[in-house]
């Protein structure tokens, strides 16, 4: 037990580091003056130093090591229970991670995509992939190299995707995927052609910094978000950044896009604050007070965004307050017709700005990309008209220009291939988590309609939140609906959502 | 010289851990989630340790004394010049003080004073010197162990004031408060009495929050304060807090005072600001980029709050501005009029309500008692009664309570002994410094009238700023003025000014 309890404590301090990290960051995008940039990246890449000679220390891995057999994985502890038995595995498996990558390897890569950030930036502005291609040739590179570090069983990506998604592989996600590249275009197809018997009328309200924050915090103190434990301030993209279960933060765009989007958005950050929030705080430091995977805490957000803010009962609920904040601008909209419209489907070039039926295809693409590159089967300078294609191919529509085609992202410039897909795992893990929520609840769309909201916080703080990062993510869904992991729930509800609403 | 960047590059390092730090502190007074207050204190509990293993490690030490003598001080380098001279002997005294703490003395002091400014904070509101005196009794006795560490030539308070105003000892302090004591009651009863011919009439104009910001950025502005390195927020208390030349940050009150004090505040912490961005950028993590002292931080900011701020030319200037951001509430003021009556002197029980004549009696109190504390010829429980009795002697006063008494501060709940002869030395070091500006700018006056600030900023910069803590303060004072150290200065400013403007 003291030898437990010891590496919690050495894991505990590289928490506090990243945390400490995370703050930085979100000073950095929400009040940081302009010129501290260039220290502030020494700040961080010095807690990052730090937090990664504790985790792959001498004293961790020893330690470790009595524990659990760091080759093998075999539990060694005495009095083992399996919550300390899945907080050893998850250890292991960030140790030999860490351990993998060289320091020299992992400071040229931070050094490059630092430098690759700004050349992308500039790229996009001009409107040049040519510029941008040579940076992002040599992270493909260095990630190419990565994935011999890291290892792999079937696919180079493997190692990439396992940074975002434990234990989820090249072919998982391509199982999950290939469904959907099949049936939502289909679908997109039908819902255009039906919405042509449903003109768009919705109001572009746009709305003030401070309108917006008002709208957000509204929203907030609606769903009793936890002021003591969080927050919201303005930044030019909105996030969440969590540093422990007591200080989550979100931020909601400086500029508006109008109050819908806003609702969504605020929705979207507070599922991930409120995962957070709920991870047991007594554990904190350890795998059993971390959030699981990305593709889980993506669920989150997007159960809150669309399961939640995209349905009639929501904005019955919720329209009539905003009609009273903001008197004369909307007072005139019916929640059933407003919602109507709000839904429409229409294919859009920017992912960030498209809806929730053609998300996923957007997602799918980048993913296939990214696969091609690291296997090698696609060079960098052939990305634009592989984009271009996909595009034609999903969604039926063809960028004018690579800056609204493969240079719209930030993700590669930062090198974070292997990210994307959890975006689509998590609305697949929502649907499936979803099912079950229903099923416990059914009345829950009166209860949306009248304003409860705890009851869905308390859902997921129990069958999700209270267990860290016991399960994987594919544990954790078939623990929670009996079922492995499947795509099909979600395209169930996109078709019978969607069709329902433009019958 | 590879040695020397060897040291720069480790100091750099810890400079770095305390400027998060610094950031940390800044968040937790601004914008941090209440909740929080555990985890942070966390966090900066492990970026001290950090901090301290570096600047107090075998392979610092051993750079360091290939560099200079340890021992005896003696310079070693070769090619030295005298920039580095110093710096080696700031790391040097540095290193020493580090060395000489052990960490579980540093690790028990801030439990015991954390815990302490909460105990603190609740006898402050019941009025209950009692319920406090246990813990500072503690603290009082950690501090002569300290005093013994530290080690001291003549008085054991030399050691703790070594820490904010370094190689000045208690004797110096005393040599400059005494005049001070002599003259300033005297001042103090002539000026009550020439006052009886002023009736008092200044308007209490309070403003919001918002106003308070507005009326601050203002201010800021027109001294031309550098956004792209600083920033502004609200905080209960006033307080600058700075990371780097590229990261300085002020706060002003979230409770109103109205907008004399807001100016004045703001100028106060806009001189500490500017210090810390004029610090040359080049030896940043050296000493060559530090601030001198605590003195000569606050001779900077007094500077601009007084000798700038509480000025008729520069109320002159700025009246009618404000006249103009806040229509109908202050248009019938008279600057010359107005200015006669924000100088009024009264003795005050608050420190930091008193005006420019009073301030440093009060400082002069808590020296005195807090030398006697450490010298052990006062007793803990004493203090209330002695407090009370200085109280009469200088300020003519007698608190009522303990609350408006001995525990209205929070520096002796952090274990702050030797703060605060720093703000009296501030005034001192600002007088003579003004002297010499004033014989540079003789035309000072009607420059500030016509709303020019940049040359008193360039003076400082090029005069104080720019050598980072090359010299001590009283080297820098006397390389300035050609003088030693003297109080007289800033007793004739004193008695000159408000004898001139109660004539």
């Amino acid at each position: 037990m003291k030898t437990y309890q010891t590496l919690a404590k050495l894991s505990e301090r590289a928490h506090l580091l990243d945390g400490i990290s995370g703050l930085l960051g979100w000073d950095q995008e929400t009040y940081m003056p302009s010129k501290a940039a260039p220290i502030r990246a020494k700040q961080r890449e010095l807690l990052a130093e730090f937090a990664h000679t504790i985790k792959t220390s001498t004293e961790f891995e020893k330690t470790l090591a009595s524990l659990i057999d760091i080759e093998s994985g075999t539990i060694l502890m005495k009095e083992s229970d399996p919550a300390k038995d899945a907080s050893l595995r998850s250890w292991r498996r960030d140790f030999l991670r860490a351990k993998k990558l060289p320091t020299s390897f992992v400071q040229e890569f931070t050094r490059l995509t630092s430098e690759a950030i700004f050349v992308w930036d500039k790229a996009k502005q001009e409107n040049s992939f040519a510029n941008f291609e040579p940076h992002l040739e040599k992270i493909i590179d260095m990630l190419k190299q990565k994935t011999e570090y890291i290892g792999y069983k079937e696919h180079p990506y493997d190692a990439l995707l396992d940074e975002y998604e434990p234990e989820c592989t090249t072919k998982d996600v391509e199982k999950l995927f290939y469904p959907i590249s099949q049936e939502i275009p289909k679908l997109l197809s039908d819902l255009i052609e039906r919405q042509r018997r449903h003109p768009k009328k919705l109001p572009n309200i746009k709305l003030s910094a401070d309108e917006e924050i008002e709208i957000s915090k509204k929203v907030l103190n609606l769903i009793g978000y936890d002021w003591s434990c969080g927050r919201i301030d303005l930044s030019s993209h909105p996030f969440s950044s969590s540093y422990h279960p007591y200080d989550c933060r979100i931020t909601t765009r400086i500029e508006s896009h109008g109050f819908v989007t806003q609702v969504l958005t605020t929705l979207h950050e507070a599922g991930h604050s409120l995962y957070e929030m709920g991870l047991p705080v007594e554990f904190y430091g350890t795998p059993l007070g971390e959030a699981i995977s990305l593709g889980i805490h993506e669920s989150e957000s997007r159960c809150w965004e669309t399961r939640i803010g995209r349905t009639e009962a929501f904005w019955k609920f919720l329209l009539p307050i905003i009609q009273e904040m903001f008197p004369g601008k909307c007072d005139s909209l019916q929640a059933d017709q407003f919602f109507k419209e709000m839904s429409e489907v229409t294919p859009s070039l920017i992912r960030t700005d498209s809806d929730e039926v053609t998300y996923p295809l957007h997602v799918i693409l980048r993913f296939q990309i990214e696969k091609e590159l690291i296997e090698g089967s696609l060079k960098t300078k052939e990305i634009p008209e592989r984009w271009n294609a996909l595009m034609q191919s999903l969604l039926g529509i063809t960028p004018p220009s690579d800056r609204e085609g493969c240079l719209q992202d930030i993700h590669w410039a930062m090198g974070g291939f292997g990210y994307f897909p959890t975006y689509t795992l998590g609305n697949i893990y929502a649907a499936q988590l979803f099912e079950v929520f229903q099923k416990r609840h059914p009345d829950w769309q009166e209860r949306l309609q009248r304003g409860e909201f705890e009851f869905i916080k308390e859902w997921h703080l129990r069958e999700i939140h209270t267990y860290g990062r016991r399960y994987t993510s594919h544990e954790l869904i078939k623990k929670i609906t009996g079922q492995e992991v499947s795509s099909q729930p979600y395209i169930n509800y996109l078709g019978e959502k969607y069709r329902h609403i433009f019958h």
